[in-house]
Order: structure tokens, then sequence, then C-alpha cells
């Protein structure tokens, strides 16, 4: 019962409707991959400042093992 | 020049569509929001990184300075 | 048989003979004494070399821990 | 007016005395060497301390500035 003007204008509104939707899929797609990169980048800072740590305490086990012989090296010179 | 019931059917679509651009804005909007994240915590992840790299190089002139050190040990010992 | 100008000469020459002899000793006394004291000296300057020696393999030790500290720092941020 | 017999055991006096005096005069230079070899020994003993002292206060620095490199990198952690 529509008018040919009347029904151009219906598809013209439903063509507009699925760009909008396809759109609407890309931004999620983009949106998922970011979320994925952020997480994956969190997690491998994460391990990292986990291996950092490590390297810290080892640094402060060579400084308290430098420390042992520095007073070592000051009871000899006093003893002799 | 339309029934009720086509009338109807337009509006439904006219809100479905606001609905999709509504979310649409949202998508952008977080999109935005993550890409700043991910920016801000890449760049504060390069300033770590250079941090290292500056203590890393005082610790390898620590390293030269404490063998310099071993040397002289060694050559006062040689000597006497 | 001798005059009394002879047993003078004698009693004289023994005397004197007497006091080198006692100076004699006394030297002797004061060099073993000397040589019992650098024994000694070199006995402890021997017993501080060698525990030098030892702090050196130690500080040996602690560089090289250091050095494998700082490569294994370098390898973490060229990695990363 | 001395007799043969006089004159001989005055002769050997003499010669045991003239010996003692040979024996003091190697003594007294033993001794002297000695003692010089001892002052030299103790101030080279003494110059090799003062090395060893120079040493441990570059290893007190040494330790010092790896302690301020250890905080950095701690700082660094709890800050990032």
């Amino acid at each position: 019962n529509q008018t040919i003007q009347e029904l151009e204008e219906t598809l013209k509104v439903k063509e507009e409707d699925r760009e909008v939707e396809i759109r609407n899929k890309d931004l999620e797609g983009q949106l998922s991959d970011l979320e994925q990169r952020l997480e994956k980048s969190q997690n491998e800072q994460e391990a990292f400042r986990n291996n950092l740590k490590t390297l810290l305490e080892i640094l402060d086990g060579k400084i308290f093992e430098l420390t042992e012989l520095r007073d070592n090296l000051a009871k000899l010179l006093e003893c002799s």
C-alpha cells in the first residue's frame, strides 16, 4: 500500500541502519583487540617486574656479601 | 498518506537506528579511552625502561670500578 | 816468678777479655731476639697475605656474580 | 824478664782476646744488618697497610654507590 516514494524512504533508512551496524561490529572488534593487547601488555609488564624484583633481591645479597668482605678486610687491618 | 500500521513500522525502525547509534558513540568513546590508556601505559613503560638502562650503565660503571679495585689489591699482594 | 808489674798486666788483659766476652754474650742474645722477632713478623705477614688472597678470591666471585646480574638485567631489557 | 813459658801464656791470651773481638765486631755487624732489615720490613708493611686502607675506603664508596643504585631500582619498581 506504499507509494514508490514511501518505499524509497524506507529502503534508505534500512540501508543507513545496516551501515551503522557494520560500523558497530567493526568498533566492537577493535575494542576487543585493544583489550587483549592491553591485557597482554600488562601481563608482560608484570612478568618483567617480577624478574626485576628477583634481580633486586640478588643485588641485595651481593651488597650484603660485599659488606661482609669489607668488614673482614677492616678486621684484618685492625688486628695486624 | 501512511496508514497507522505503516507509521508505527517507520517509528520502530528509527528507534532501533537511534539505539544503534548511541551504542556506536559509546563504543567509540571506549575505544578512544582504551587507546589513550594503552599509549599512556606504553609511554610509562618506555620511561621505566630508560630509567633501567641508566641504572644498568651505572651498574656497569660500578662493576668496572670494583674490578679496578680488585686489580689494585692483586698488584699490592704481588709486589709485597 | 812474675814481678808485680807483670802480674798486673796479666790481670788487666784477663779483665778486658772478660768484658769483651760479656759484651759478646749480650750481642748474641740481642741477635737471637731480633731473629725471632723478624721470623715472627714474617710469619704474621704471611698469614696476613694469605687472608688477603682469600678476600681477593671472594671479591673475584662477587664481581663475577654482579656481572651475571648485570647480564640478566641487560637481557631483560632487550627482550621486553 | 819473662820466661819462655810466661811469654807463650801471654801471647795465647792476647790471641784469644783478638778472636773474641773479631767475633764481637761480626755480631755487631749482623745485629746492625738485622735491625735495618726489620725497620725496612716494618716500613714496607706500614706502606702496604696504608694502601689497603685506601682500597678499603674505595670499597666502602663502591658499596655505598651500589646501595644507592639498589634503592633507585627499588623505587622504580614501587612507583611503576
